[in-house]
């Protein structure tokens, strides 16, 4: 099954939660650093407790790759317990050079074979190539990020009066000739997303920023509702994994995301 | 000692060559493949017959990722290799929101032990920052890059009449306050260098696109010394660590970077 297409099934049922495994070892609950990898433990609990509800699993590499060749290995492990029907996400922010791009790539697909990526689109179209020539899968590429240091470039003005992100936008429905591009946009700019929601068209959008960084899932939800799109993902990270650091906290991580679901549902008037 | 310290005293002598480890291993020797890790054997040679004119090793994490986390294992064992004297360079490109840009600094820093980085400049202030609280480092941010892409977003002018890599370098002497930030500007772009020589301040310069890319060395090297500035970094890969095939690479490798060298310190009148 293409990427697009697991993402499709879960979207037209309203599933639009992407859980983001930002598993960090010094906020899990403490009774799981008794295992022999207690990021892998806590891993396997958040996926069964909200696999019914996700519509795609994000990794940030950042908490792997912090442990280097060990951290690779519990992001193999974890992959393997994702339900072959859920997106994956490989959170990794790459973009280079053609034949580096060429290699992350073949890193991201081949080796790791996730379904998707994140993208920089600073350095243009070759250094995104290299991850567009895979048709089957979603590549997902900055425009406008959920952090405070997204005025320094991307709200900067250009000369024909459009922000640097609505180029970005722009640029990426004209790379998306193999439909498998995607749009990442921070759930904090909520009038940004309101003013560009038409210009998204049929790209994927991926929402960080929800909870933790303050942006609102109703808004989000209500933004797209009202303009008839379905194409988008929440994805929600510490306000959801870290909800609890009892012996329970997968009972607990699991009521959440229920919640989650019912709020978007409710939006979008699905029962 | 210091990545910026360990950086002068290499090109007050006249050193400015970065070796980029860009080990591809369809492309190494192939006599080397009975060696359990090839990828490793052809680092060792090279390093072996670079150190004594390289001013840093730059690691392109492209070609390690590429083989999950047995390529991360080779890649601690080449940093091993590298005399501690040399600077170290993590080429990963990397740059997230805050919390996640934490902890890639404490993958390249903390875990890997590089003097520098690469870092993209797109998501802003707030993803470079957790790099740029390592005062001891060096910080190399993407301005303009050597690849045709850069034409996309990076040459895009902005309203101030400015281009945007002119505004990243702008914002990067603004935020260098550690004294702890470079930029990367690719040696393909012999006019923009010239035209942006006097933005960069005290800020190291390592430049990309020397070689297979077609930047020309001695262009890069006049053009920097006929402005007085010493704080460059020519990076040479592809054309360097390939020139031959058989089992005595090292020596024309070694002979290879000698003739750089020397062409380098006979425009800096060095002896």
């Amino acid at each position: 099954m293409s990427a697009f297409e697991k993402l499709k099934t879960k979207t037209v049922a309203g599933m639009h939660i992407c859980v983001g495994l930002d598993t960090d070892i010094k906020k899990i609950p403490k009774h799981l650093l008794a295992n022999t990898d207690p990021i892998f433990e806590f891993n396997k609990i958040i996926i069964e407790s909200t696999a019914s509800y996700a519509c795609a699993f994000k990794i940030n590499f950042a908490f792997y790759e912090k442990d280097g060749s060990k951290g690779i290995d519990t992001l193999y492990k974890t992959l393997e317990l994702i339900p072959s029907d859920i997106l994956t996400i490989a959170d990794a922010k790459r973009g280079d050079i053609g034949n580096s791009s060429e290699l992350y790539a073949q890193s991201i697909y081949d080796h790791f074979h996730f379904d998707s990526v994140t993208l920089h689109p600073y350095m243009g179209f070759d250094s995104l190539s290299p991850f567009l020539n895979y048709k089957d899968k979603i590549n997902f590429i900055l425009a406008l990020t959920s952090n405070n240091g997204s005025i320094d470039f991307e709200k900067q003005k250009l000369i024909n009066g459009k922000y640097l992100y609505q180029l970005v936008i722009e640029k990426v429905n004209e790379w998306n000739t193999n439909t498998n591009c995607g749009i990442v946009f921070g759930a904090t700019n909520t009038e940004e997303l309101k003013d560009n929601i038409t210009a998204f068209k049929s790209l994927p959008i991926l929402l960080p920023g929800i909870g933790a960084q303050g942006g609102s899932l109703e808004e989000v939800v209500k933004t797209f509702t009202d303009n008839n799109n379905i194409n988008y993902l929440v994805n929600v990270s510490r306000a959801l994994i870290y909800i609890d650091n009892t012996s329970n906290f997968g009972d607990l991580v699991n009521q959440y995301i229920n919640r989650l679901d019912g709020v978007i549902k409710s939006i979008e008037k699905i029962n």
